[in-house]
């Protein structure tokens, strides 16, 4: 065997979870980063025992993890948090949400938008996002300008949108944005299309769509199931529970992913499990608008693959994956009324690994070992919330926070380094979210301070 | 009017939420602290306008508000977090937590574990516990070292337990403990006692207990109606529902406080509304233990008051309140199938002036008012996740966390400042943690890492 070449950067004196299938986790462990990706993932008891690199950053025995993959979001809706909440969904949507998008979001804002999501996902450990919305170009932009790797997918309905006013042209503005992606500065970014729903988008739409994306071999996304009010009308309309209508258009296959799904029926669990289909998990989310619990126990369990996703933050509030890993394995327990279901290292697997396979990227990303693309997370397990240790995937899960994250490497590249922004100037995007807010609370004649 | 006397604190250029009643927030907002006590709460839009004081903190825009209560632990139990989980109950309590406490546990570990958890809630802005187990002595001088606010409670149970090998003598070691309580250094502190439940208590007991407490107007703790097991066990024993055998035993008055109260059906409800019983409600543990989905709605619907609790850390496995805040108004959405239930200021005056209600303690603390002990937190809104920032309370219970409390006042005295410590020696605490916790991991023969 050849000695290993000279990394650019080794991680050492940590406890590496690999969230590689059986492989425990890895005590005095280190990771080593060259050219990008990963080289090597080992242990050392002793220094003379570290390969050579150019630089080390010493972990002080926190753990090094693969970076977090939130599979569904809508970044740059950061701007909505917190307009208007505990409302009815639809009161919501047509009083605050859709006034605000049509009239108020602009290219320039989805890009600053954007920029803030990065800002708090990059410190959150999220490493890789899943993005759907309008102006995805400046969407994409944004997270290129972060270092976040994405898949960044334009928003598709069949009526007029912000940046597509005829919908006769979406499929035409998403084919560009397709084909305008892939080459850098958008190396780290898939570009795709997001349909928005099956209420939204007809059946040729739907179709042609996805025979956009299968012809380019990329994933394709829809919100499903996500309300009984969804379900009810479109059997009413199609005669069919949702997976069924989707499989009749020819809409199932491993690069679709189904977001939400919390209304599925076992023979739609099963369908999905006969065609690959992938499954985006967002329980803050789905409690927060009420929709429902997903069968993610069931989905599991039939083999579905199945991501955490943290929706966008007007309908969550926030972009934090620890929250839905956390909410996620206890969720589950009390709907099954069964505390063993969803252990602590499987949800630690599903906003990981897991992640990864959803969004097809299990090849490049989602566990820590060589070959891989270099996307990690140092966490700091030293806290008082988080001693004393006797399994990090307990305290992962169900005692960790965004906080708690300490440094994050996207694609060998650091985005985070002490809890300091490397790609990103905070104070400037700060002030130009601050101020456009002013205008953007103006706009909606923001209602007065709910009386506590 | 005379001029207001020299404050020894003014906290201004701040957000100021009282969370009194009907108070709407305050911007350009001021708390002016005297003699442990808060002064006065105003507004200044110039220098000029704000109170004489001996010291200022200049909040920069961030918000002040109540410190948060948190109305069920079992501090020392930070022990145990993540030690076992994802376990039946049954499992969880014989192979693990009671064995470690039978012959583990000693009085100089309740003390530091105690420490430990004083130190986690005071960077999550908690001012106040309500805190049960035994070696409770060993608790209180914790938290008085610590300068938390608490409410300290023997734990009362018919059986040999930690400290009380004869149970014949677990009311009179309760007494011993309420009677040595009251002078410095335990002046922030109410002793009393904890009937650890209806199951582990016999009616003499129970009895007893409560009149103990009664003579000396505390509060009087018990869990109740947990699980459908301990209800269906009562019921076949005493042919009563919890509440009613409760009520049976004369148990039930204002100072009572019942803990989790997940099974309360609509008659025990109005039961518990009639008497004034108040209840702690601990949605995470609730929901990692599988238990049930308490009717919080339900319950405040008939005026009964509720506080949040984080339950112990080797149930949670946290000592969070900001978790309980979020997943509060979450799950209770989504459980009664209406997005608008229990909305974000609710939410979090439960946090806050409806747990100092719960405690008997609503005349000193849980709303910034004159007259009352300077109990506050100080929460800094400026971070990419709080940003921009449209209702204080939306932030404070869909998107804030710990990490974002960066100063504690306790009595008006810091206890945080900047995120440190001042009353705590944190790295002594964490070195003589981690040097116990690898004889607790041998003594427990530790299962291997769960294999993702």
């Amino acid at each position: 065997m050849s000695s290993p070449p000279q990394a650019d950067w080794l991680i050492h004196n940590s406890l590496v979870l690999t969230l590689e299938p059986g492989r425990a986790p890895i005590s005095d462990g280190y990771v080593a980063v060259a050219g990008g990706k990963i080289a090597a993932v080992g242990q050392a008891k002793a220094p003379e025992e570290l390969p050579p690199s150019l630089t080390r950053l010493d972990a002080g025995g926190s753990v090094v993890m693969p970076g977090l993959v939130n599979t569904h979001c809508h970044a740059a809706m950061v701007w909505f948090r917190g307009l208007a909440d505990d409302l009815a969904l639809q009161e919501w949507l047509t009083k605050f949400i859709f006034p605000a998008e049509a009239s108020w979001l602009n290219p320039e804002r989805v890009y600053w938008g954007t920029l803030l999501a990065a800002a708090e996902m990059i410190r959150a450990g999220i490493t890789t996002v899943a993005d759907g919305y309008f102006y995805e170009n400046e969407v994409r932009r944004a997270l290129a300008a972060a270092g976040l790797r994405a898949v960044a997918a334009q928003g598709v309905v069949d009526f007029p949108a912000p940046g597509v006013p005829d919908p006769r042209d979406n499929l035409k503005a998403a084919a560009e944005f397709i084909d305008s992606g892939g080459a850098p500065p958008f190396d780290l970014i898939t570009s795709t299309l997001f349909c928005h729903s099956a209420y939204t988008c007809g059946p040729e739409t739907l179709e042609q769509a996805k025979d956009l994306t299968r012809r380019r071999n990329l994933p394709f996304f829809i919100h499903l199931a996500e309300t009984r009010r969804e379900v009810r009308e479109l059997r009413d309309k199609t005669g069919l529970k949702p997976a069924f209508y989707l499989d009749r258009l020819g809409l199932l296959d491993e690069r679709t992913v189904i977001v939400h799904g919390v209304w599925l029926e076992p023979d739609e669990q099963d369908l999905l499990a006969d065609r690959g289909v992938k499954v985006s998990h967002c329980p803050e989310s789905n409690l927060k608008l009420a929709a429902g619990v997903a069968p993610v126990p069931e989905l599991l369990g039939r083999g579905v693959a199945v991501g955490l996703g943290t929706d966008g933050a007007a309908s969550n509030n926030n972009l934090d994956l620890w929250g839905e890993m956390s909410l996620a394995a206890r969720l589950h327990k009390v709907w099954r009324r069964d505390p063993t279901v969803l252990p602590a290292a499987q949800a630690a697997a599903l906003a990981t690994r897991e992640g990864a396979r959803v969004l097809g990227l299990e090849e490049k990303i989602g566990t820590l070992a060589p070959g891989k693309d270099a996307d990690l997370i140092v966490v700091d397990l030293h806290r008082p919330h988080l001693t004393p240790m006797f399994d990090p995937f307990s305290h992962l899960v169900y005692a960790g926070g965004p906080h708690d994250v300490l440094h994050v490497m996207v694609g060998g590249r650091w985005l985070l380094q002490n809890r300091q922004f490397t790609t990103l100037d905070w104070p400037a995007v700060r002030s130009r979210i601050q101020a456009e807010s002013r205008d953007l609370a103006a706009f909606c004649q923001k209602r007065p301070f709910f009386d506590p």
